[in-house]
């Protein structure tokens, strides 16, 4: 479901599917391996088509008790996601990098 | 920071402010309840011209362990999320509907 404002941001109205995680790190975590998650992850769109669009965050420290890390990963259809979520290239990032960081995880994806 | 895919879906490469919050309802939440979330919610983005774009989604039920509902709100700037989050009319919807249906909430603020 998709409500716009008084402007059309995503522009193509077109449907779709997002995956949704935010991250909070384990204490100790440090600057240099969170560069190092977002610059993995970053290397992904470049190797799995099927991602439509990829929006990486780090909290901007606006609002007290947020998470520290977002992705924001949109696809065509739930089948393209899979593909994402199950892609070696992604597990690989999962399992070296992100896993030994995790506090918390939320997760979520949902049909735009 | 925004990588995009093979597509690029938004379209105009803006900048911006975006706020994502994610809900796992308490147990015993109906479905007429969630619709009401979703309907108050969706209202919001006609009273608060801040609004830039404004996604409303139910877990999907593709990978187990998700949450329940997301939102994720896109602003021009930080100024304009803080419009929006301290607006009465979604403080209403907070207050009203939403906080006694909070089993757990993830949220982030993050530059686009």
């Amino acid at each position: 479901m998709r409500i716009s404002g008084r402007r059309e941001y995503y522009g193509d109205g077109m449907s779709g599917f997002r995956h949704v995680a935010l991250f909070r790190w384990v204490e100790g975590t440090t600057v240099s391996q969170q560069e190092e998650v977002a610059a993995r992850l970053s290397r992904l769109p470049g190797r799995i088509p099927q991602i439509r669009s990829y929006s990486l965050g780090t909290n901007a420290g606006v609002t007290p008790g947020g998470y520290d890390f977002a992705v924001v990963a949109d696809f065509a259809d739930r089948a393209d996601y899979l593909v994402y979520r199950d892609h070696p290239d992604h597990r690989a990032v999962l399992d070296e990098v992100i896993k030994p960081l995790i506090g918390e995880r939320a997760a979520i994806q949902y049909d735009l």
